[in-house]
């Protein structure tokens, strides 16, 4: 079982000029093939479906524990999408039919605030009910699916699948950074490239204790340098790249029996971080949009309903939330 | 993001005979429309998307501490699963070909030690690599996708889909209750009826908190009173259908501003519980399945090395694994 | 838009034995891409997206009233499943496990009265939320999908392959009737057979008014003689095979410009009826399955709640619908 | 069965200006989850698969009868994609590369007729055998599929679901109308949510019916009230918001045992129509679009031979159809 | 068994400006419903699954050899998308991010060498691992599947199935022709629409060798006359509408008993070649896209390492390949 | 291009008992994820997308012969399914309802010669218009689907996936082998792991041409060796694990700069084979099968008719084909 901490890995900026294309690009990370859903579930089934446990013990804990900060990542992905959409549905049918606020563009008429959608890639992002949020999709609209998770229970065959996917899933990377220069986008893709390539190594790593094949030979893989990227480099000035996580209070401590050894390109020692997690950030809190009735029409009327709960409960006034 | 804690939410029996077309329609609990991939995957979304966060926030906590809550569950159905799969493969290609340990079945020759998959109702379990282990699959073998996910923005449609997705879901589970009495699926549908009693309650009870409208006059819905079903007393005498769990060291305090009230059956009053989540219980550790090479064809070689691995890094002889 | 007549398009015996494997099996000539859905959806969506109908009258007024025809075919194949599906789940889980009433099988145990339903083809007939009813679905379980809808727009185009279509869904027919000889797959094949053929010729005599081109001497294809079918023999005496419906109250009328000339099998007139349908039969009004909650449960109480709203309304104290 | 009258359920306008985006958009309700595919389908297989009917009369009657209004929504969802569509393909292959008449854009050269398709957010329209017409998808071009049928044959779960799916459907239909001002998507959707709320009435008032759970708390949901949309007026000004129709000769008639009572909304009574259906109105005849070959790349010729089979069949020399 | 001959089929322009919308277009004719991969799989497992070969052996032979025809349009098609999306990656992250060579475009800024590609229809082709290179899917994005193929074992109704999926093949060539004038797009379907109408006629040509039936009266369906299309000219000046090659070094001969008799449109003889297939012509070597690391962000490289290898072989020191 | 020759790879033997249980099974060879289909159309459509093919000369011609293999890998599975499924279907309707021949079951009744097939895995064998033949599905009856095709663009990335590609479809070849001893399928799986081992060391070795990873340490894998496998024994005898075949008339000479050194298991070194393909074996000609009209429900009548067309043309009386 988990327990959530309502923090996000790592800091992402808060919503600047909506980018609905972009958007659309970044759900390859999060329900495309080699999106970070595939690596979630990929992880997360394999350790429910390991057998002999304890005979594998090191192995379980790296597959068990590299699932855990997956979550994370759906998160990340998830939260950049939300923040990319965020803008263009800022206004309701109510206020573009009656009202007078017709800010942004000359294309916007009276009583069709979402105009600007008819011709984005992912329409459903709005018109089906998508709240301007990210959908389990990938860049195309194709919904992620079950079929993308290989279990084989053959501890080599799943780790040989580990290694493939996280280089697919650097490859996809890789190319929504040449794609789009969103801020969020930028901070998403930096952060990922850093901690995907962790995992590379690691099941490289498990593969060469396991059979002695040395596939850190092909790294970087896709052969882009991390370090040349910008937005990858002040996680590598904090070491990111060298530490894999339990992420967990007190479980998957075997993890350090296969993780450990010079790190492939650098030559500096792997290490198992003390701590369960990183620090995190807090997410922004994402303005309502009244087109896509996100939280609702009229969000005022439930921050209302919230704050007379909250009192009726014995709870302090101010919404206790950790947000940004 | 998350930290996992190695323990199952509640204790499953260890593998007794195993029932390949009962795994093959607990299935439906895990990856059907309305299985815990779904309840899991809706309400995390739900909870990734949610704008607003602070105005609306005990709404947003009773949502995330929900999906956290759903992790457990896949996790409780997949080891389910696993349990009811193990036996069909424990002997291999090489055991059947060549030695001489031709047990359970007459109809098993030498050379076919999974003759009995060819009947099964889900041979993927088996031959397409599957590790005689969860598939992303409903009962029919069709995956899980993306589209089971419903994430509106708009908080009553989203409340109104989750009382809706926990309806059909209590359904599946009393289906399947009334399929196998394998003593795993008992265990599971047992606990998981109780369970998402209570999400079906907390979901009624935010929308009369938002709209005034009383969903409590529908239950219980399907009309089968839990407490006449045998393997759901212990947990109700633990009053675990009246406590909901934040899941979160610190987190989704606000949930007590919505989860309140009396119980809509038996007018006891709900509560939130103060620890983050229940005891929980270590899993079995299931035996290897040669058959289909999980953890591989040869575990025992596996052991050795990851024994050589754990001294190797200055751990215990013995794995530090909580098994059952 | 439609009116609905609450009749069958021909007479269904009542249940007798439930076959569940022989309705997975017609599910095939539902929800197959060349079952009823097919063949209402393709001619439906032709008519509705016809170009041009007052100039090509005859053709528009041909697809869009076969397609009315249709929607009583996907009616007559759903309630075949449905008498086939009657009998497996007729008693529920209070019953199975707290009465005592354990009446048809030695492996019903206890608890389990769907104990059955675990090795059919189909268990989402009964496990997904399927209340021993018709799926949308073929016959391995694949949901209908939209792409079997073919609408070019180009009538010579379209008028193939509703040609084509028709063949495929005879072939279909043929082999469920090969498959199982229960008494309503019978009773719905040997109906279908002989409308289907009437579709056939409909669509080769249009193309040949068109083109010239003479399709009906692929005729009977597959090549089986229809009336050395025993069950296609009433409907043959009926004169079912030469006719023509409009469906309509009013509308489509020039049908006769093109439906009309010699049977290619027979030689006899082929005619358009005046009656706007056949007199059709009531359905039987199929019993609860409690097992699977359909109609709920308790279908008493829905009963009584019924009598007592038809009371307040001012309605008969009987129920009105006609039932066989 | 059904009877099909050539007429839609309300008044169309004719083809304006091509907007091929914005059908694509409108697709969301023909061929999305929430569309009216799906609402037509859903309570189509319900009546179907309804189990003890007599018993629960009325409730049949209720779900019967609007399937059979959905049957209108598709038509008219169908004949709104049309008519955004037509005139982008309004010339052909051998106008386009040997004629003169280029008309419209700077941007068609000879010989690419369609190059405006090539960009268009729903290239399916004209490239894959579609004829300018609609297609059985939603906004990002995925089928419709069968999956989105929901019949448990539980008649609470069954119309909980209904109840939620007419939700669904609100929305999708605010936020089309958001999206695009088209006045054939207008005139759509302002009566499609007028007749939708009367659904979510209908079904919601069965509920309480069965349970007293009061669900219209819940409107107008999503809350846009209706009466502040102009297309809307029209109808409402007509009741069209209070008034169930029975849309049959003469059956269905205990509906009127489950839909009475006051409107939640305005308080007004509820009635069931005397007359089976609404007047409804003529279809537009809509032109060839030679560039996509509909109804064939010379509508001459087929509207010659057209005249020559009316004749022959002693049909009047006109074609007898009713158009706008 | 196959051998492979390192030609096209048919000679291609090389690359010149880049049409990415365009390529989607193209898509439709390659994973399309009515694509070439259909026809290649539709004849290629009718010819596998064709019982009592030696009784029909002319009809063997007949699809048999179209199938292998049909492995030179999927690759024509895949050469000429490829042709289509060259240009748009042609440089990389490192040279976007860190050099000075940004030539084409105002919107292309330091570091986002693919933000063209963020607007295209379709993204697969540049972000999920696609080098710039073919997709087996649609226009639409969506995948091919195996349910497009037809093999009911029923020689009649597979080949009245084939006669129908040219004609749909057809009519796609149609509208891609009509949609881009890309000089790869135009000589890609003069060709194809020649030699996809000699199937056509081949198929129309064996329902009535076995039954009468003239389907040729149909032709040319669509009715578009191919000589009138320049790009077919060149085809139809060698006689390609009238031959038929047996694609085998010594098999198939008895095509011949078939194919023959005049052509249907212009009367001319049908001709099976003697040749065992056209000559055909080098594909261009397409040029590295290391936008999308294609093949490898540094070709040089590869290139180098070929080089030693080749030599360490004993093979020449220039690459052997036939490119045009 | 192609050519095809009418032989198989390697021989299969007749059929004897029908397996349809098996042949199910068998299909996740062909239209799994990791089946036949999938290893064919990936070096397919990689050697179509291939960029800089003169600079990458040796990598190249690996992909694109090893492609040209995979054609005669399908061709196998397909045959093996329809031998396994002969003769379940091998009496009609006719035969069954009117006839006399009722020989095998005491469960085949009058009229319902498919009975049989009612229960077994995958009706559409039979009942879809399948001809008794192979399916494009994996073994649960889902369709292969385009997205089962990686073609990246970056060498390293394919050539990693190939070899992942390869150790799943051994895994899968294992699995079939351990599920049933029919011959058909034997020999098949015997002759695919011969193959397969091969095609797996091409992928490896290329690796580590162009990296130095050193993949071949991980062999076998999984871990059966092939060497104990009495069916792969013939095919080790003769040399097979050993040689790469260019299966073109005279392209593809460079494979031998990537495919040479030793075998990772044996030592004895690899070696590109003169000749262009294995000898080969005709195909058995598999009997009718009138129960699904296969080739028609009167073979005879089409033998006749094929009788007269070879007379006709001037072929030999004799069918000219190859058959065993």
């Amino acid at each position: 079982m988990i327990l959530r901490i309502d923090l996000l890995q790592t800091e992402l900026p808060p919503p600047t000029d909506p980018d609905p294309d972009g958007a659309a690009a970044v759900q390859e990370l999060l329900g495309g093939k080699f999106g970070e859903m595939s690596t979630f579930m990929n992880y997360t089934y394999q350790s429910f479906n390991f057998r002999s446990r304890q005979g594998a013990r090191p192995f379980y804990d790296l597959v068990a524990s590299i699932a855990a900060e997956e979550f994370g990542h759906i998160e990340l992905v998830a939260a950049t999408i939300n923040t990319m959409l965020t803008g263009v549905a800022d206004e309701g049918l109510l206020a573009g039919t009656l009202g007078a606020r017709i800010r942004r563009s000359v294309t916007r008429r009276l009583g069709t605030p979402l105009e600007g959608v008819k011709g984005v890639r992912n329409t459903q992002h709005y018109l089906a009910p998508g709240g301007a949020g990210a959908m389990v999709q990938d860049s195309m609209g194709k919904p992620w699916n079950g079929d993308y998770v290989f279990s084989s229970g053959d501890l080599i065959e799943d780790l040989t699948h580990n290694y493939f996917l996280e280089t697919g899933a650097r490859s996809g990377k890789l190319r929504v950074y040449e794609t789009t220069d969103h801020p969020a986008a930028r901070a998403l893709t930096g952060y990922l490239l850093v901690r995907g390539g962790v995992h590379q190594v690691a099941y490289a790593r498990a593969l060469e204790k396991l059979t002695g094949a040395d596939l850190t030979r092909l790294f970087p893989s896709p052969r882009i340098p991390t370090e040349k990227i910008p937005e990858c480099r002040p996680h590598l000035d904090r070491g990111e790249h060298l530490k894999l996580y339990r992420f967990s209070p007190s479980d998957f401590g075997e993890v350090r029996a296969v993780f450990n050894g010079p790190h492939p390109e650098t030559g500096e020692e792997l290490v198992v971080a003390e701590e369960p997690s990183p620090d995190g950030a807090p997410a922004n809190d994402l303005p309502p949009q009244p087109g896509v009735f996100a939280p609702g029409p009229e969000p005022e009327e439930i921050a209302a309903i919230a704050q007379r709960l909250r009192v009726a409960a014995g709870l302090p006034r101010r919404p206790s939330g950790r947000v940004a």
